[in-house]
């Protein structure tokens, strides 16, 4: 057995049951029944929808049990997802810690999943100091996928990913509307011909808020949300979809949750639910 | 016995359990340590932090178990509060029907309690048709004590409360710095001297996010949030305290909870708790 680093996160069974029914099945090798990958909505918010005070900051929000949990979640699922935006505020590790995993007890990369990186202009400033190619280095974690609507990336770049065995994947994801809006089937069949099956999307803002319009909905199979008893303020990154609108120009709710379970966890709720789709 | 109306509401024991500790004491006449009423904060939000979907709508957004739950809140307290823009845009009624208060199963007036509407300029445009009156004609609920800025309120709409039972009180509750704020000292203060003990504070947001401030938080003995499994979408009424900074200019959070309880609650969850001082 390699050794277990010390910063390796034990995540109790009687804490795994709870999210049992909102997982990806461990053992079925078939994608959901619309043919694309399961797909989980995750994040964590302050009670006003806030995930961060401000832009480009990395707030701690949700308590020491809810930041093993998203861990334990990542070993559930074949790719996490993250938009350039948070790459480039947080320097994420994006790997798995959980005791057991691989680099965290067990040989080679088993539970580890592979990171997903939104960045349709290429933006996004890595170097190989970068915390998720030290951790790829250490057999830690996986490289990762960076999706990007540039033909030619850069050289350097397009180097230091494939020496850690991630790469950029040139696919255009926005819409054909114009609107800037992410194309999510486009995005999710992408990952499927990468042979990855389930997904957790983490963030940031735009990407949540992009998810939960009613377009997109029927995309996301499971909903994830930890609420921390704590108001960030006016100004922070919030989590809230597109103003939505009935036949009469109307406002109506934007989106609702089904099969609703709460589970109060640490100083935090932990919100399941589906997408209700009407 | 006099007739239980058919809109009566029954909110079982097993539920009032959980409630307990978060509500001001049964049978101490005494007001708090602070000197003041007991200051309860609650109200129902989507999981956006919206209270509605826009100013001066009313959007159901709690399930039927939490609605009752509201009544039964009532039944606790000596008074409820609201702002103007929330009597303006519901027409509410503001009493209670817990099955067994006064007017829905007993005698008098016993657990209904005492409206008060915080309303500056005396916009509130009240008649003897709106339902509070309605309610009050009928011996389901009090008239309300309507707190103003206006030396000289309106004849006709003092003929009408004082029919029924209620006042207007001019009282100048703004803060003496001009910046249009509430001050919530010298409003309880005005509560105590009417003989009221304890003070539930309903809304709407403007209300909620003045006492959700840092220099007004030490007022509040207790806060419950309804937590709805609903995104309203950009543009409602949210629950969002102003910004804070620490004293390098960084923000922080605004308002942060301690004692905290979680109660899933139907599809709803129930947030307990207090205001964290620092």
């Amino acid at each position: 057995m390699p050794p277990i680093p010390s910063d390796a996160l034990v995540f109790p069974d009687s804490n795994r049951s709870f999210l049992k029914p909102h997982l990806p099945p461990r053992d079925d090798p078939k994608p959901t029944s619309s043919g694309l990958p399961f797909t989980t909505l995750t994040f964590a918010t302050s009670l006003d929808s806030s995930l961060a005070l401000s832009p480009g900051t990395c707030t701690v929000l949700s308590g020491p049990q809810s930041k093993v949990m998203t861990h334990y979640l990542r070993s559930r699922h074949d790719a996490i997802l993250i938009g350039v935006g948070t790459a480039v505020a947080d320097n994420p590790g994006l790997n798995c810690r959980i005791h057991g995993v691989g680099g965290y007890g067990s040989e080679g990369l088993d539970g580890q999943p592979r990171p997903i990186v939104i960045d349709p202009s290429a933006r996004w400033d890595f170097t190989e100091e970068s915390k998720i190619f030290q951790l790829a280095r250490e057999g830690k974690g996986r490289a990762p996928y960076v999706i990007t609507g540039v033909q030619t990336p850069s050289v350097e770049k397009q180097a230091v990913l494939e020496k850690h065995g991630g790469k950029f994947i040139t696919l255009d994801v926005s819409k054909s509307d114009g609107a800037h809006r992410i194309d999510w089937t486009v995005l999710l069949q992408c990952l499927l011909r990468e042979g990855l099956r389930s997904v957790m999307i983490e963030g940031g803002g735009s990407i949540i808020n992009s998810l939960l319009e009613p377009a997109f909905q029927s995309l996301v199979d499971s909903v994830i949300v930890t609420i921390a008893p704590t108001w960030l303020g006016q100004g922070g990154v919030v989590v809230s979809p597109k103003r939505r609108t009935d036949n009469t120009g109307s406002p109506i709710a934007a989106s609702r949750l089904t099969d609703v379970k709460w589970y109060p966890f640490g100083e935090d709720v932990v919100l399941c639910g589906k997408m209700r789709l009407d």
